[in-house]
């Protein structure tokens, strides 16, 4: 007789290993953490003298499941904004709330209520990506958890460093104090190709292959990132960071929606995993894996929630059955990805594509116990047809619920009994995570509360404190005005030619101003377009002030950069209605009586306004506005225009009026 | 002060009626089992003196959900077999398991424990199509729910009526007895246009509108079905039944998997309605429904969750979250049904889709009070963001889950409190459910034992009860043997030519047989097919015995017509290896000194056997075997072949040997 601390008998017992042996009734010999035995309940009986016999009478017991890819934090966005465009959900949300929030406190706290409810859910193991994993390695520990952390590294600032550099620095740090720990396995992440430099790609996987820990990294997730890849880079995701020996560490590439054939192929050869996380492309309308081929062609396929702000749950049972849904929808043929290969990649597959099947991801002697009793006693699950054992898959992933899991132990240390946590005390936690939520409610209806604030939290928008002076007439031909600017009074400093295509946003609230997105072309001087500058500019209402013969005083404008399409401003900033207007602009800086103006020479095609000359001048003082409104007034009449044909509306509101 | 039975007080109020009215914190009178007014608490508990009044504090009160297409009592055989093709699934099991288990017992067990299912997970209404409805609409009665039932008919012997005309007589009896009833809606079901004929459509349509009842019918599930359509119909689905009149009656079409946008109009206009069901349609590979298009469109669309049998439960959380996720998905927009919308799919356009919008679906004074509660209060569905009310369908619809439904009522009544039924004793039926599930166990025991029982299952096989006296010589060529057939002696009675393309289908255990798929092309004149015929043959192993000069006497062989694929008896039977065989045949019916014989001149094309010539007789008698096998020895030998080439094997034992 051997001893062990622990034997759970009386149990239908699915090992997920290589040949998906079954016990029924089964038993499992649990020693020092370690799986010592697993079989026929009475050969286990027979062998082993257990400190402890637990009796599993109706329940499943197997191996705990692996949610291969999620941002364990994020529970604390859970619902945060929902039915949104990923970018319309990243950049008008997600970021701006982390900028704000995201500290070492923050991700304890998220990872704690998330390892509560894997737990809950029968997850014993996870791949996070994710900033501060120093404090979500602690939050780990403490919840007795198995999981993979890998330190983000972006080409931008992170909530935790200011440098790409110091993410490596920091990430390496983390690696040298947590390598060797029994549940916490160190590893570094570079975020995307598309958010890393090559040298940063190059460096992380320096960093992996020196250590020997896993490298996690996003991987063509969305059709648009390996259109850009291409058209940039001559090549699609895979090979691209193959290019940078990115495939020299032991990868997970999180998503791989859009792989092609060969991507599958050279990924499987390197022996990377790939994390499949369908509620999430699903939901993000990123697209369907090709998780069929990827199984085919040999690659260790996980199943991942992604994180809980995007899914919006860590609920692997969900995710088990939507994979295994999905594959058979999209190919056509139900008898694609059945139910035993579909809990094999949340368990000894999955542990494989983590790098991590040495340890966990099967009842095998030897590997750490990490498991869960899942009761099917429940109506959803019943009946149960015992003519052939294997239809337990089945009820596992198509009835079974999260909700039936009752038991979890990991590293032979139980987390959850009876559906009771052991390591965590929620309440308070929850506590917290309301008092977060109401913060970050204050926070987002401050910055709702305004197109600016909205305007700012995107983009960093620069508010220009100068006021302008602006005097606009129509002109009935161009030709007369072009003439006279060739006057030795005034000095032509520089000289531009654009095709200005302008939409503009407005509001019900007009004190919200309006806010245009101008797509500037520079014309050459063969008509060519030889540039490309888009901004985004949010106008005042109000003008400040009026001065004799049509001169206005405009208030200040607020600038950024338009680094987004214009559907991604329609829906980030829901304008009630949209103007467009193109014109073709002649632009000169000139110099007249020892002051700068800019004189704009419209013609408005769309809609047919016309022509005008528009003559500016930035002032910084009432007296300095005064004298400048009354040059631009003299400009006017130099240049065979008349002051009695000036017009105080912009063009938009011209059309509006 | 208005009376009332009953105050829900302090809940999240989400009425999803057509203006998606929020109260928080609102309340709902109920009098009389019907909503007498919905609004802020205040206000509510302003205007009435009720005599019972309940405080829902962090509960959602909502409408309850209504499944939209089901076969309830099919419960009893959720997870019978899985991961299967639809026709191997339906005709290889569930048909053959309800042949012989379905009967009012059967189904009024099954009923009540999808009752009990669908109450525990918010469920307050379903559309049902069976058989033997008068016993569900029992079991509807005792657990309180509402449903809309559909007594099925179709052209073939059901379990309930041996022919349509006792189906539909059946309905109407049906109708009449539950027509006016509170809870139960009686109906009609033609099955589908392809397993009825027009003149049942036509009925069927009749009927219902006679009675002003819903008719309720399964539409373009699947391609195969659109395809079949159209070729033999030259039309799609939708307007072949509206050719039918079909669309007279208020109909509800389940899945429309496979519809254009001319059907969905055609659809829309009539004021049908149709059912979504994503779980199945995903699980069984029929496809992506054309959701978005259909609501678009202003077709009526309902959420169900199809039989438990194929998906494998009843929770309507899944299929609503679903639903919006692979809306996503398939348009490749975020954006496409959002969270609200897919709630009210499965809530008051499912009540529009159903016909019973008066009835059910939102909360509004007039509407029965249909009313569930669910806690948000768990860790999956926590943080709540509060800035705007609208986040909790998110919530609803992907985090929450149908184990955090707490109280459901239906028509004034609680079917469910605090998580514990009250209409329905669940564990004496559960023990009855495990006693059917036995008992299928060992019918599929019994008849998966060998290939005959399979056989007979799924098609009727009909054993030749003959014995067959057989000789078979090898001859090189035909010519010789062709003209020798012209001689007074031999009568040829009929001639046939055929080319015949044969599978055999081989397994592990000789004992079984050999079961042949045999495709007969039947060749005309001028060498056109002009007729295909296809059989199932299960040929014995042995020999029963051995005459002279070569003459073998065969075993019975047990026929049935082909009516399914190939691919289908491959996944049915299972076979461990296949044989291809093509000849070419000529078949003579004979008549030789009194005695009938069938003469085969036979070419193997495929292997590349070469020619033979067998003969054949049938026999019923030791006696008149001993006489056949003589004359057939004469018969070779006038037909200038010869004994001493006989063969012992059939075609597809000389690959083997």
């Amino acid at each position: 007789m051997q001893p062990a601390d622990l034997i759970l008998r009386n149990a239908l017992v699915i090992t997920m290993d290589k040949d998906y042996c079954l016990f029924d009734p089964g038993a499992v010999a649990v020693n020092d953490g370690k799986i010592s035995a697993v079989g026929k309940e009475n050969t286990i009986l027979e062998q082993f003298n257990a400190g402890q016999v637990m009796d599993c009478k109706g329940k499943v017991l197997m191996p705990g499941l692996i949610n291969a890819h999620t941002h364990v934090p994020m529970t604390l966005l859970r619902g945060l904004a929902d039915d949104l465009r990923l970018d319309v959900w990243l950049m008008g949300y997600v970021m701006p709330v982390e900028r704000e929030f995201v500290d070492p406190e923050f991700v304890y706290l998220g990872t704690l209520l998330a390892c509560a409810e894997m737990i809950q859910s029968g997850v014993t193991c996870f791949l996070d990506m994710y900033y501060f994993e120093e404090e979500i390695a602690q939050a780990v520990e403490k919840a007795g958890m198995r999981a993979v952390l890998s330190q983000t590294v972006l080409k931008f600032p992170t909530p935790d460093a200011n440098s790409y550099e110091e993410s490596i620095a920091y990430a390496e740090g983390f690696i040298q104090r947590w390598k060797g720990h029994p549940l916490v396995i160190p590893s570094v992440a570079p975020h995307a190709p598309y958010t890393c430099t090559p040298q940063i790609l190059r460096e992380c996987a320096a960093l992996a292959v020196k250590y020997d820990v896993p490298l996690q990294i996003h991987i063509a997730e969305t059709a648009g990132e390996v259109e850009r890849m291409r058209a940039d880079e001559g090549m699609p995701v895979v090979p691209y960071v193959k290019k940078q020996n990115l495939l020299e560490a032991k990868v997970v590439a999180a998503h791989c929606v859009h792989i092609d054939d060969g991507e599958i192929r050279t990924l499987s050869r390197s022996g990377a995993g790939a994390a499949h996380n369908p509620s999430s492309n699903l939901k993000l309308a990123s697209g369907f894996a090709p998780v069929k081929r990827m199984l085919e062609q040999g690659l260790n396929v996980g199943i991942g929630t992604d994180g809980p702000a995007s899914n919006n749950d860590l609920d692997m049972f969900e995710e088990i059955r939507l994979a295994a849904l999905i594959a058979k929808g999209v190919s056509g043929d139900p008898t694609t990805l059945p139910a035993r290969t579909a809990l094999s990649m949340a368990t000894r597959i999955g542990a494989q594509a983590l790098h991590i099947s040495h340890l966990t991801g099967s009842i095998e002697p030897g590997k750490c116990a990490d498991l869960i009793l899942v009761d099917l006693s429940a109506l959803h699950n019943s009946p149960r047809f015992k003519r052939d054992l294997q239809s337990v898959y089945a009820q596992l992933v198509y009835s079974a619920k999260s909700t039936d899991v009752s038991d979890v132990m990991v590293n032979g240390k139980w987390l959850m009994k009876d559906h009771s946590l052991l390591t965590i005390d929620l309440p308070p936690l929850l506590k917290q995570q309301e008092r977060y939520a109401h913060q970050i409610d204050a926070f987002l209806i401050q910055r709702e509360k305004s197109i600016l604030s909205k305007l700012i939290a995107i983009g960093g928008a620069s508010e220009e404190e100068s006021f302008e002076v602006q005097i606009k007439v129509r002109i009935p031909e161009l030709s007369p005005v072009l003439e006279a600017l060739n006057q030795p009074e005034i000095e032509i400093l520089r000289q531009r030619h654009y095709r200005e295509y302008d939409t503009y946003f407005l509001f019900d609230d007009p004190n919200q101003g309006r806010l245009r997105i101008r797509e500037d072309h520079f014309i050459g001087e063969n008509g060519e377009v030889y540039n490309v500058r888009s901004r985004l500019t949010l106008i005042g209402q109000a003008r400040e002030g009026k001065f004799p013969q049509g001169v206005v005083l405009s208030r200040s404008r607020y600038l950024a950069p338009a680094t987004q399409g214009l559907r991604f401003y329609r829906e980030y900033f829901k304008p009630s209605r949209e103007l467009e207007i193109e014109k073709d602009r002649l632009r000169y800086l000139v110099r007249y009586k020892d002051t700068e103006f800019y004189i704009n020479i419209d013609q408005v095609h769309k809609p047919e306004l016309g022509s005008f000359l528009e003559i500016k001048s930035r002032t910084w003082s009432r007296q300095d506005a005064e004298n400048k409104s009354i040059l631009s007034a003299e400009l006017i009449e130099k240049l065979h225009a008349s002051v009695d044909h000036s017009v105080f509306h912009d063009y938009f509101e011209m059309i509006e009026h």
